[in-house]
């Protein structure tokens, strides 16, 4: 452990720039700034403090900049304190991300009890969720109340959020079928507040049909176990015309509370960080594993060939352990 | 590598006995046992069988054993051989299992083409399916057709088998939504094929209402890309009155057929090959870090610490691995 860092109380006291700074340094792979972010976490977690996370899904199109727009003024405007981070397999491969032009949300990047961060740069899917996880943890510790952790609905990224947020809202569009919307397997299945964006204009009638006929599909599919009656729930939104906002507010903190009062949202976080420390833990075996330029080539050619079906996993698995035993 | 195994050609000849023989092998943690069943899984994978895997899912007292003696009965009356193993992760812990009651399928359990195996002993969810891929494989080599892996139904151990299975069915009773029926969020994801059993008597027309049902909400909520139109399906079956199995198992092969043509099985068994590749060596990295007593002391202790809020994940882990480095 080093001496108390400088960035610790600059973030206590919600200093913005701290902040970004400090999710830079978690995001780094330099040695030296490994080590004092993962003493500079851990120092932080001590203090306690936390928000809401609000994992939010929605396939490009439906309107999710809108959205965020609107309902994080609306939080804003009561007077809280919101941060919105990205986590974005795609931002991986590409250095892009759905955040990147913050001009989508102009309002919300001037707002200054708005932080917007987009996604971490990291070169897997398993980097970019831990990373991320670090980035809600630093904000929580700078006082945020409300953190939005937004995916872009394409994949495996949902069920790594599930592991950082309390609630997961998924935002469609008024139409039929999710396959049409683009929404992938095993979305639908976490999420504990679907909003069917649209609700205004011409799109109104078709709005509401859809909810009803993702209520009723969700009546019939699934329930959470201890959740109360009526969720996951099916809701009207309209982000252009900020309306149906207050609503899907109230159903968050009503969920929230729930959770809270019933132990679930203790048992769900603690659960949580033992996850992300066996996550960390293999991450960090791996790692070591992959450092190594030969031992990484060997990895891949053994994948080849057990994809190819020459070989069976267990065998070339011990065939690459062995190689990784210290002579 | 050894000599060819002695199991190796009585396996290929189907013997039963020495199947169940390898299968118990390949379960062993005695160093000189996981060094064989490598080489002998490897050599036996290299003789290229493949038999259809077909995962199956459903709470207690939706009637499995009965239709996996009716279903099983009829595909041998047919002269194909079967399989049926099962994933059952709370029988890692209790030593027991849904199939130990052989029993209950009598007729299958005597049948010359049939071969049933418990689930295998481990001491986590993670060992025991990859044990249970290794199962499926020896009984791929052992020349069976159809190979059915059995679950019981209450949580991750389906995504785990989905990841060892070339198609997914899940048998619901008759009755409403499928929180009523036990069944867990995540599995009617991945299910190819709905059955409602017990489809016959009283209970007929209730069946085929929730055949509709089903059938009405799987249209809306999903389809898995590449599939043929109407997949995920929903059938009604009578276990008992052994009405509807040939039905199920045209729709089984028609999707197995359509998937072989467009080149979606071979992807999935080389993406299934490569992700139990990484299990393994993932798993053996963790068996080496928890072979030893003081380092896995340390491993509960911090995921004690993570967990009650105290530390952060990455700082915890850092630790662990630091203690791990060789002095």
């Amino acid at each position: 452990m080093t001496a108390r860092d400088p960035l610790h109380d600059a973030i206590l006291t919600g200093d913005r720039r701290a902040l970004a700074r400090a999710i830079t340094l978690v995001e780094s792979t330099r040695p030296d700034h490994r080590e004092r972010a993962a003493a500079l976490l851990d120092a932080l977690q001590a203090e306690g403090r936390q928000a809401l996370r609000i994992g939010l899904s929605g396939t490009p199109g439906v309107g999710k900049s809108t959205f965020i727009e609107a309902f994080g003024t609306m939080l804003t405007a009561e007077g809280r304190r919101v941060a919105v981070l990205a986590v974005d397999p795609s931002s991986a491969r590409t250095g892009g991300s759905i955040l990147g032009d913050k001009t989508r949300m102009d309002r919300l990047a001037r707002d200054p009890r708005a932080f917007i961060r987009p996604s971490p740069a990291a070169s897997h899917l398993g980097g970019v969720a831990r990373r991320s996880r670090e980035a809600v943890a630093l904000c929580e510790a700078a006082g945020f109340d409300v953190v939005l952790i937004e995916t872009v609905g394409v994949g495996q990224s949902e069920t790594l959020v599930a592991q950082i947020a309390d609630l997961f809202v998924l935002l469609l569009a008024p139409a039929g079928g999710d396959e049409l919307q683009g929404v992938k397997r095993g979305i639908m299945e976490i999420a504990d507040l679907i909003m069917v964006n649209k609700a205004d204009g011409d799109l109104k009638a078709t709005a509401n049909r859809t909810v009803a006929d993702y209520a009723g599909a969700l009546r019939l599919l699934r329930k959470r176990p201890g959740d109360p009656d009526g969720f996951p729930k099916a809701l009207p939104v309209s982000a252009l015309e900020a309306s149906g906002l207050e609503r899907a507010w109230e159903e968050m903190q009503a969920l929230a509370g729930w959770r809270r009062e019933t132990g679930h949202w203790d048992r769900t976080r603690a659960d949580q960080a033992a996850h992300w420390f066996g996550e960390e833990v293999r991450a960090g075996l791996l790692a070591r594993l992959t450092e190594d330029a030969a031992a990484r080539a060997r990895m891949a050619a053994l994948a080849a060939e057990v994809a190819s079906g020459a070989r069976d996993a267990r065998g070339a698995a011990a065939e690459m352990l062995e190689s990784l035993r210290p002579a």
